[in-house]
């Protein structure tokens, strides 16, 4: 007798209810809790399981041995003209990178472009939720942000930055058909999804995602795990990534490189930089003839027939919206290992679980 | 017996004296000629062939049949804060490049950041060229451009886009040791290198740089000239060169996607896009803070010990810088094919052929 693993699934409002709760129990401002919660169930709903309710074991532990300062919301260092730099002080990611938006939106409504800088953040979720935040207010939102060690330049076999992500949104493009929305890491994969990997029990990963630990390329989601994630494409992947951690680590006057902790480093704080840029189409060719010719621009690329071997081509984003419209009906999965540390964490703080659907 | 095929080099200094000319007598204003025997020289000294000297034979076909007006500089479409929207009226792209990035130094010294759009533009060499020309002035350059379409989505089987390179530079770092300068096309390879293997009469090209007609991989150095760029790293690459396009053909109002021309493309005018940004990092952390941490950064990562099978850990610009050193030395190298074409074109034009080094 084969033993079915049972992965749960949960309306998206009753996890957010759940999550904000979770983190009101860790000491966390409810704004913020409430904050993380939208951030998190976001991501699950979008199919980003990497960045969403998979974090929480992971934010728990730094709150709980006070690698992150659930009070703090930081502080703006400096204003000048459309840049601003802003210390989180060690804050939770997504009370820093909220206040950040809206500075970046504030400024670019003066100047035409704002650019809010963050040095000593925390993880932020998924960048595509605070792209969106710029999107939403009419502008074009270019986020990035630097991340644990976790890659090694090209040709080389000690980690020097992390995941790096670039991420844009563009305003007037919600939804699939009407939008594009970009979020990647600079890396062949995200590290989460090597970690998912390893939690669904799958021993290998495809080729090209990772090296183990002495810069060789492996195929092993345990080698990988203590090893390096491979950079995209080789030296274009290295190029990208710096081009990210100039923007963050250096340009924030934040931690840089090997400075940086993580998520699952133990014994200092993560020092974390995100970059957030909104740009006006408004003081361009106009907003509405930006999202008119956006619109067009993405039907041309959605018209191109399919190579041999596919069906359709899609866009950034597609995966996601379609994903977020199928769990939006049938509930968010919660795979079976992570909802057992859930449940485990719910019932020690006292928060009631949530219903499956 | 064997032909050996001579590939003569020369100074730089002479061969920008007769590119000048050579543009010169194509009816291009003697600054703009100049303009682009110093982005040209620059690209073939910094080894990048396929922006350097191998781009005269398109330029002057373009002049010849009428494709680019040799003496339009363009003209403001409008400013409003911190954004410039230029048109190109189908100019050179070096002279309507020139002008961008004077306006976009302008702006971001006014507001910390500047940003020009330039539409109805046309080829301007290598994007390092104008992203330098934004560093030297003192400000993070970052230069976008799309092209010619030649790259199909992923998944698709036919051009939505080209190589829609991404470039920054930063300032401080000048050379090797010191600096770091991006430029890259969001495919594999840009399309001049795979002309670049024909030119050499190479039959075949590694894997994962093109595709056929039909959309399926290919080896083939001719199949690839008459198919497709391979996007970076598939979805990613695709997602790169999405963000490109809404950054240029989408924002500047021009031409997008499949209404371009390009350099090889006789029946209309090429009506490229590009975009010009520029940051001030006095704004945020000082220049000098700026300049000194992107160097240790620059330290950090030159300083990995290299993977097995490697020498050394280099960073983006570094073999551009070492290529530099050498060609200084030792002179540029032309090869025979384009040489030939060279001499033929100076002989029809009047223009005194330099000397071999």
């Amino acid at each position: 007798m084969t033993e079915t693993i049972h992965n749960p699934k949960f309306a998206a409002a009753d996890l957010k209810r759940f999550v904000r709760e979770l983190f009101e129990c860790l000491n966390v401002q409810p704004n913020t809790a409430q904050l993380i919660a939208h951030t998190l169930v976001a991501a699950s709903l979008r199919g980003v399981d990497s960045h969403g309710m998979q974090l929480i074991p992971f934010y728990a532990s730094q709150l709980e041995e006070g690698r992150v300062d659930p009070k703090a919301t930081g502080r703006v260092v400096s204003e000048n003209g459309s840049i601003l730099v802003y210390d989180g002080q060690n804050g939770l990611g997504q009370a820093v990178a909220n206040i950040c938006c809206l500075h970046t939106v504030r400024l670019a409504g003066r100047y035409g472009l704002g650019l809010a800088v963050a040095r000593e953040s925390n993880h932020f979720g998924a960048a595509a939720w605070w792209a969106q935040q710029i999107s939403r207010a009419g502008f074009i939102g270019l986020v990035m942000c630097n991340a644990s060690p976790a890659v090694a330049p090209w040709q080389g076999k000690e980690p020097r930055w992390g995941t790096n992500p670039i991420c844009m949104a563009i305003p007037g493009g919600g939804r699939e058909g009407e939008g594009w929305l970009l979020d990647m890491a600079t890396t062949t994969v995200a590290m989460g999804k090597i970690y998912k990997a390893h939690l669904a029990g799958q021993p290998d990963i495809p080729s090209g995602w990772a090296m183990d630990a002495n810069g060789l390329p492996t195929n092993s989601t345990a080698d990988a795990l203590s090893g390096l994630l491979a950079p995209l494409g080789g030296y274009k992947g290295s190029g990208l990534a710096m081009m990210v951690e100039m923007m963050c680590g250096v340009f924030s006057g934040g931690a840089m490189s090997t400075e940086l902790g993580g998520l699952r480093i133990k014994d200092r704080p993560f020092r974390v930089s995100q970059f957030y840029l909104a740009i006006d189409p408004q003081r361009g060719i106009g907003r509405e003839e930006f999202v008119a010719r956006a619109k067009r621009f993405v039907e041309q690329v959605k018209s191109t027939p399919a190579a041999p071997g596919y069906d359709e081509v899609m866009v950034a984003g597609d995966p996601e919206w379609r994903a977020e419209a199928e769990r939006l009906r049938s509930g968010v999965p919660v795979g079976a290992g992570l909802w057992k540390s859930l449940t485990e964490l719910a019932e020690r703080l006292k928060v009631v679980i949530p219903a499956e659907v």
